[in-house]
């Protein structure tokens, strides 16, 4: 086994990001020790209120931590939800009836002018409003009636990765406390983490699988979905290759048409019912020759060309998104110094974009 | 000017579609004529349930139209909306609360088992449940409380064209009677669908710019971004190219570090406020020198790398999407065609997709 990503370790490109991605498991940590009680308390505060329906407002990597809360708050407490079309209430000025709507804003700065502008319009619309960023002095949580504290410590790499898992598991928490449970299950994640990131020798292999890769098409279904988002846009935002995410459902409605041996598939297989509702999508990958690599459990990733095996034993599947992206992150960081470009520093990107 | 599409031209590769394509502006026509009235009723009586939440359920193209749907829904009548994530309900068993709630399942077939699987969930879980489809006698259309019939006449190709301007049409109607609006601003568009149907010449034109093009970005922000996504699928499960699609404001967050002279940039560029919402994306993407090409007013196209010119003046953003779409499926036609193979036979598609 060799080391994890040494955290600063000098000027090697994306020595910031590999060293935001080994803080995760003492991060996730120091959310289950110092931060639940008061995303406890808030949820319960929140639960209070009753909300019935619950819209989910954000962008970039928060907007597939948003996808996670999503799918947590349909499954465990059948709370409807939706994610906001940001433009029609800051482009197009629509004033919702925002009556029994919890509006809950991801953002890792806190400072995008559109978020807390949409936040601020929500709250006057009568939703109770919810900030879950990584600066509690930010004009996101001023605005917000509550706010969730990440507590993933200043990211400083622009491609997001530890503020992903950390509004993850602060979302995960929260959840959990509308509901009344104890997020007990999240009590695994900071150990099986550092293990899994420790296994950087495996990715730096599969990387060079991708080395020559022109695109890549990545899939999932139920909790894994999101993982197979902030997957492809981790990739694309580090090594530029085109990442296309698919749910399995909906690649099977059009975009299979452009799988084949030259777009290797990297389907993110969950140990539950979410992994067993893609198994119909991986035999038609498998029956059309695609070159799939598995992120999941031992015995699908045995039924695969290649891949990563993830610790599931004993893991519930709502809180496996925590360690299934990490081997993801490796591979974009893995990617992209195997093709001489600086994971530190992407083309183009700013750390707060400034819609509007 | 040369001939539209013709109908039924014998053997040539794609004369389905093409066919179909050409089929639009009657189609959109007989809507209008015949189908209006039924859609109207449909509406008021769905308007007297006092739907407080709105959420749509589809897959491919239709999960397009239904985003479409999104827009009208929130700007036009603040209704808070959500697009369903099927496997909540079907793989995962969830029983959301949907009192006040109005469930839109859009699907040409209506034969998805797993839209008919969620249809049946919504309604006994109290949802007012409206199926939106090109076949009345579908199962969809039977565990649906209210059906509208698109009226798109069969649909023989793979590529869907005529079903997804049918249904952008129907929809706009029902969310027209909805608000007790008169739907007027649609009379427009048969005759503008046939202009725009007959540039043929352009459009091929333009095909030739993207035979060799490896991948490709789609954007759009507001009422034009469904037309954005759906093109991106259109062109990939026509001609396979990875045609990526992002709202203006996504694409600064992350797939711009993707975006070069390697990589041609599609803007569908509303006449109205989406379009001046996505100005300050096209500044950034004119700056990196990017290959813009503007399907949009003049104006915007003038300011591009190139474009095709969108009849716009007196046609009302909100009905914009179904001319906007046009120049796009037969770009996708063309292009697929130009590189020598069938757009009525894609690879790996069958016409109803049974995911469950």
């Amino acid at each position: 086994m060799s080391a994890p990503y040494p955290a600063g370790d000098g000027e090697r490109p994306g020595h910031i990001m590999s060293g935001e991605m080994a803080e995760q498991p003492a991060m996730l940590r120091r959310i289950l020790e110092r931060g639940a009680p008061a995303v406890r308390e808030t949820a319960e505060r929140i639960a209070a209120r009753n909300p019935r329906f619950v819209l989910l407002t954000a962008r970039g990597t928060s907007d597939n931590a948003a996808l996670y809360a999503k799918y947590l708050l349909e499954i465990t407490l059948g709370l409807p939800c939706g994610l906001a079309s940001m433009s029609t209430t800051t482009a197009y000025g629509a004033k919702p009836d925002l009556r029994d709507v919890l509006v809950i804003t991801v953002s890792q700065s806190g400072g995008s002018p559109d978020l807390v502008a949409s936040t601020k319009a929500a709250r006057e619309a009568g939703a109770v409003t919810l900030a879950v960023t990584n600066n509690p002095d930010s004009p996101l949580a001023a605005v917000s009636e509550y706010h969730i504290d990440i507590l993933a410590g200043p990211e400083k790499a622009l491609p997001a990765t530890k503020t992903y898992t950390a509004s993850l598991l602060s979302l995960y928490l929260f959840v959990e406390g509308l509901r009344g449970g104890d997020g007990a299950a999240a009590g695994v994640l900071p150990d099986l983490a550092a293990e899994v990131l420790a296994r950087k020798d495996e990715v730096r292999a599969l990387a060079s699988r991708y080395r020559f890769a022109e695109r890549m098409v990545i899939t999932s279904r139920g909790y894994g979905y999101p993982t197979a988002k902030e997957a492809a846009l981790k990739l694309m935002e580090t090594s530029y290759i085109p990442a296309l995410s698919y749910s399995g459902a909906d690649l099977l409605h059009g975009p299979l048409a452009m799988v084949d041996n030259i777009s290797p598939v990297i389907a993110v297989v969950t140990d539950g019912r979410g992994g067993e509702a893609l198994q119909p999508v991986l035999d038609r990958l498998r029956g059309r020759g695609a070159d799939l690599f598995v992120v999941g459990p031992a015995a699908q990733v045995a039924a695969a060309s290649a891949g990563f095996v993830l610790p599931t034993a004993g893991v519930a599947e709502e809180v496996q998104p925590v360690l299934e992206i990490l081997p993801l992150q490796m591979l974009a960081y893995e990617v992209t110094i195997a093709r001489g470009q600086d994971p530190d520093a992407p083309r183009a990107l700013a750390k707060v974009t400034e819609t509007r």
